[in-house]
């Protein structure tokens, strides 16, 4: 059987971004530049074309970009989204006897040939044009072709075969009889703090000025204009839940609770509620609607915890025994990797007969909290749920409401943590915490912003979180908090901590572990939360140099800055237009000062060697002039670990 | 929606080969080991399972391998195709709740749990499996289930519970209930040869043995033996079909020939016939049929030359006008690559209206040589004709017989060449002919072994061709022939060379250009057939080598060894069981004596230092017992600019 395209000459392949062969989306955000890439080449040494094609859901017709080639068969072209939710596009590309004609009869021309033949031949695929021309387009149109008939002005007619004016004729008017199209593509476009966030993460048992007594949501109303003030624009709250009674979990993880214990906010569920109910200990339903919308006012989302699992005496247990695994002697399966046990919690059956409807019960926990006016979920170890599930459970929600924004704290190996994001995950957490060395960091953020993953995969860096005291802080040295502050803020255009415990360095640990000393995920803390720190002072500066400084609202711009010490990492963060170009410099050595030589990428920025580049120190607000490619960095981290430019002076694109 | 895959726990994707998304079939040869790997994982702390599954296109059930993990959730599995044709396989998956028992109960016995509960569990899906077992497993089956639910044998249970006994009843009866099953992917696999062959290219008109006469296939007959003992096995004829009158081109690639100069072979056609017909002055299609006839005698296959270009006296040309492009002024199109022109040959318009009609001509040419004998062809310039055609035309003449080859003669850019070896071409020309130095060798014998083109794309290096006189070889230098000769032997399994002009030095060339002076495209030369030359003898003996060592009848064992000289190069090919080990050292400088310390892959090998590993040069004949792990080497390149070393004395696997 000969193939009904047997004509069509021109090959599209190895499309990028295309996860998974397409059944996955990439994503930007509104405003995020998209850029598509193929290789598009033909057989022959005739011209071919190619178009990127690409519309809104809400749209019927695609709009089109031409594409240029980059270089070895590899074309390109970009466009930047405007609407939240889902766009399509794909590529068109044909074998083009306009541009082809063009292009030879041209050379022929130069090579002084006689190209009577050829004129003859233009005039009758313009003469093809007239019918799908404009009024005066025709006119022209019939001009030339009388003038590429007329031997007696060959000259002239020479002239206009090479000029741009037939070039963009045979640019509008193609011949693509045997057009190639590839494939739909998807695009998913987020609202833009899916790419820009920074986040605070506090127990709101922990916000009450009295000591001893426990917080709530009126209390973290109160800690607002502060986390305003430092730039804050995330508030994420571990679980409001009420917490389980049945084997629950005193100080330290404790297996035996004292009766005043409040226990962990992550074994959700007892009798007065599962995850639609708040503690009361916290407050009212009208007290967390108030809670919210306060933040609002503060420029501050408040990030729900969403975490599947229950306590023994969550109301599910009873209400629907088929959602749980049951064992032999009559108990329920709770949480185990063996030989350690969860008895505090019991994870949901994904696999169990009547799976639909929990999957609509889970649902209806989002679309819940989604009326209480609550936009962002921090997932509780999505990993350890079902993939299926989390695909359409993300789905479904941004469907009611695309401003919803799932974060996956998935700390586990790196396909599945992919596979997170590829399904739909808006943002993810990341193994920055325990990347260290420079070597450590380039290589991660070269992996996070030059694979795939740039297309799917949003990085979130947190140097600690309330179930990690990572090594590297245990010391508590300062200058150690603050360089890692440093980087996660600036590496990574979303970022967060675990508040208090990181802004009052605090490091005990378990012995030989990363688990905190009297862990609050077990007890009620109180915090002086007017206390200044040189932490604190830092965080609210750089914050609002985040705010104030484009190239920081992406990570995707990363580039890694040549310095001959490997203890001091640099890296260039600017807008493809340069109007503002970000240059960060680390001493990651907290003990010691180094210096070196720093390269800035001259060539990139459009200067030559010479020109006065202004660095313009944004803490310490000194002006430096460098006017060489390398040029001396000295960092001493008992005054400040790093450098943060901002490169003035430049050109603009 | 709900999906219906929901409980499918199980993800697989990244699997290799699958090129471009499965749309074309990977490559094998009988005997060759086809491994198949897959990014495969799970949701949560469960045990998975996966399989992959292959059959032949003649079978019905498919063939299960289980895979196994490499490492970081990559799996593996490998079968030897044993057929010619198309195989299928795929991968399934699933979460295994026998495995997962069996690991966790495992754990907890080894943690000194108490696992009375487990045992019933176990029981439980024991149970499960007696309706599917045999009878002697029915009964073994009962007594463990017995066993777990005795509480008087508790510790016998647990002994039999962590069994390999009952683990291999969980791997035999699996609870696949979820069952994840990858598409259906293709695997070609072809006859040995297209994997391992040696080619000998001479134009039949030059085979006489009387100066100044046109040679017949009588001639060639006459020089079989003599390619016998060479041993070369295939025998590539440039085009033996009548040749243009009109436009024809004289010596040099003269536009003016002389009434008696014969004209370059590739252009097909005059009025004495055209694609399926042959040069009078060659012989009868008698002779021709004779000559393959006897070539087989002596283990040499007929490589027939497939140039779809006509001259413009080509029967085509008259009796099909339409499959070519008219200009307006009634003349013919001819090739062009402005401002350069090729009257003497015309292209067919793959565009044309009647392009069906074309592609049925075209493929009877195939079918008619086949017809005659022939089994190989050499596709001239594949480039310049549409992909579609190739990929339709390879496949149906496959289907006729399915040991026709197809050599792609597509001298171009990398995309393109591998375009053409994944929609079907055996083999490729490469670009072997430019790479010189060891950087450049080592990099494409990579992209040729380790990329994905290890999976479609099968390489034929080849020094020269009558189109290419390379710089590299333009001095004469003995040495430059003999190191080319045995890089391409000894680095591809498949390698050929442009005759008698190759082994007696020829080099003159164009000025400036790769071309042969004086060049036997447009003349008729005589050789001295019996000419015995170091280069013949050496020749002779790789050739014996490459018959006598398995590791040289594959390009994909290739990998290169470690030597402090960047003159010199260094390889080492092995079976997968180390029965077979060929380590090849070559002095990449003609003119120079090199020395340097190589390093031998011991581990690989499965020695440790200190064990005698003899170096059998096949050559001298020498054994040289190497004890270290770097050994020094030293090649003077007037005596022999290589070893190629046996490595005898391993332990085999």
């Amino acid at each position: 059987m000969i193939p009904q395209n047997g004509r069509q000459r021109v090959i599209i392949e190895n499309v990028t971004p295309e996860i998974n062969g397409g059944y996955y989306m990439a994503k930007r955000v509104v405003g995020e530049k998209m850029t598509v890439e193929a290789d598009v080449y033909a057989d022959g040494h005739d011209q071919w074309a190619a178009v990127l094609l690409y519309r809104h859901e809400s749209e019927k017709k695609y709009t089109p970009v031409r594409m240029k080639e980059l270089t070895n068969d590899r074309w390109s072209a970009s466009f930047i989204p405007e609407k939240q939710g889902v766009y399509f596009y794909s590529i068109e590309a044909w074998l083009d006897h306009g541009l082809s004609w063009h292009h030879d009869t041209s050379r022929k021309i130069n090579g002084s040939q006689q190209v009577s033949v050829e004129l003859l031949m233009g005039a009758e695929m313009l003469e093809g044009m007239i019918k799908s021309a404009s009024k005066t387009e025709k006119v022209r149109l019939k001009e030339i072709v009388a003038l590429f008939k007329d031997e007696s002005q060959y000259e002239e007619a020479c002239r206009v075969a090479q000029s741009h004016e037939v070039h963009d004729f045979f640019i509008q008017y193609p011949d693509n009889r045997h057009i190639v199209t590839y494939k739909v593509l998807k695009l998913y476009v987020d609202r833009p703090k899916a790419l820009f966030s920074t986040w605070y993460e506090l127990f709101p048992r922990s916000t009450s000025d009295v000591k001893d007594q426990h917080g709530t949501f009126k209390d973290v109303i109160k800690r607002l204009p502060r986390l305003e003030e430092m730039g804050m624009d995330v508030l994420y709250l571990p679980p409001v839940h009420p917490i389980g009674n049945a084997f629950r979990k005193g100080k330290n993880n404790n297996t035996q609770a004292r009766p005043d214990e409040p226990g962990s906010p992550w074994a959700i569920g007892n009798i007065e509620g599962g995850h639609t109910a708040l503690l009361p200990a916290l407050g009212t339903m009208e007290d967390f609607v108030e809670m919210v919308i306060e933040a609002g006012k503060h420029g501050i989302e408040i990030a729900m915890d969403y975490a599947l699992q229950c306590s023994q005496d969550h109301p599910w247990v009873k209400e629907h025994p088929q959602w749980f695994k049951w064992r032999p002697d009559g108990t329920i399966q709770y949480a185990e990797n063996p030989p350690k046990k969860y008895q505090d919690v019991v994870p949901l059956n994904f696999e169990c007969e009547d799976w639909q409807n929990l999957w609509l019960a889970l649902k209806d926990i989002l679309l819940f909290w989604v009326s209480k006016g609550i936009r962002i979920f921090r997932v509780d170890n999505p990993h350890t749920k079902s993939f299926r599930f989390w695909e359409w459970v993300i789905a479904e929600v941004k469907t009611v409401d695309p401003d919803v924004l799932f974060l996956s704290e998935a700390f586990t190996r790196p396909k599945i943590m992919q596979q997170l994001a590829k399904l739909g995950f808006s943002q993810s957490y990341t193994y920055f915490t325990w990347r260290n060395t420079k070597a450590e960091l380039e290589a991660y953020m070269t992996e996070l912003t030059q694979s795939e993953m740039r297309d799917y995969f949003r990085a979130n860096f947190w140097p600690n979180t309330p179930d990690i005291n990572p090594y590297n802080m245990q010391s508590g040295n300062e200058n150690m908090f603050i360089t890692r502050h440093c980087l996660a803020s600036t590496l990574s255009s979303s970022y967060g901590f675990y508040g208090p415990v990181f802004e009052y360095l605090v490091h005990q640990a378990i012995p030989g572990k990363e688990e905190y000393l009297d862990s609050e995920k077990y007890e009620v803390k109180n915090w002086d939360w007017d206390k200044q720190t040189k932490l604190r002072q830092l965080i609210t500066m750089i914050n609002q140099i985040r705010k104030d400084n484009k190239a920081l609202q992406t990570t995707y711009n990363y580039q890694s800055c040549k310095i001959e010490n490997d203890m001091i990492m640099a890296y260039l963060r600017k807008t493809d237009d340069n109007q503002n170009c970000i240059m960060v410099v680390v001493n990651l050595d907290p003990f010691h000062r180094q210096s070196g030589w720093v390269k800035v990428p001259l060539s990139e920025l459009g200067v030559a060697e010479g020109h006065h580049l202004v660095m313009h120190d944004l803490i310490t607000d000194a002006r430096y002039i460098w006017t060489k490619e390398w040029n001396f960095v000295e960092l001493d981290p008992t005054m400040l670990p790093f450098h943060i430019f901002r490169i003035e002076g430049l050109k603009q694109h």
